[in-house]
């Protein structure tokens, strides 16, 4: 098993979305983060999906969202020829005992404060996923209240785009 | 019709981001964006929803989220009481022309600059969606070739947790 990223272009229909998830859990394939995204064109809007597969079942996946209806193009994304980030916001207990440690690892990964308050500090992290599983393994030594993450968002480097793909 | 921005909080279980998207297709709701996202705990999962609904639209989507099996809690994230915040990657066509005009936009917008050739430029921006949306409208000047944004996450501020809430 390993990690994929793919962007699938989609007609912007409601229901496409469904369809799109409707064929992972149809065929039991576990997603590890889904995006749905407005795109440059209001006609399209572009899902991109992370999961764990072989290459066989990577290939099924890319064969079966082709026939969907409003699905355009597909597209995988290796780290080597894109760009990946995710955000996430972390809310933490905050006390006066670990404060000051809270702040100095914040700094260290750039974590932005959004919210503080005396019990607790919300802060928001911009990077790829390994980065941020770092932030949240060193968070784990304080209290962790509250996590939400985007998932991962991903271009392909360079001018091409996925529309210029052909099937 | 006003923008609405929901916290649903479910079992970590393949199938129930179909049923969510399956519920909003049904019922015509159009979703703005949608993400899935790990939490602090690996027996769940979040989904973060934005639409556009009227009150009593937005009263009936709650209702009907709460019938869904391994759905726990649903809350609605306000902006007085909650940080929201969203990452988008853009690419941009680059030339000699432009250059210097995207690069001082940027610098004022604190776009990031992850990929760089002579024909494009992709950068990372952070941020609500209000910031994000005058960025893009910025870069219309000159030819946007491919955009994906996460969608919105959102945590609420202090230290209370979803999970918390009287159903």
């Amino acid at each position: 098993m390993q990690k994929y990223t793919i962007a699938v272009l989609v007609n912007n229909q409601s229901g496409v979305l469904n369809r799109v998830s409707g064929m992972f859990r149809r065929r039991g394939f576990n997603i590890n983060s889904l995006t749905v995204s407005e795109t440059e064109s209001e006609q399209f809007s572009r899902i991109t999906v992370t999961y764990e597969a072989t290459p066989e079942m990577n290939h099924q996946i890319v064969t079966q969202l082709y026939k969907l209806p409003d699905v355009i193009k597909v597209k995988e994304l290796t780290r080597d020829d894109s760009v990946n980030c995710e955000l996430m916001l972390i809310k933490v207990k905050n006390d006066a005992a670990t404060r000051e440690e809270i702040r100095t690892a914040a700094d260290a990964f750039k974590a932005e404060t959004v919210d503080y308050t005396r019990e607790s500090v919300i802060m928001r992290i911009t990077g790829d996923s390994k980065r941020i599983d770092a932030f949240i393994n060193l968070m784990k030594e304080f209290e962790i209240l509250e996590i939400c993450r985007t998932g991962i968002v991903s271009l392909e480097r360079g001018s091409k785009t996925i529309a210029q793909y052909e099937d």
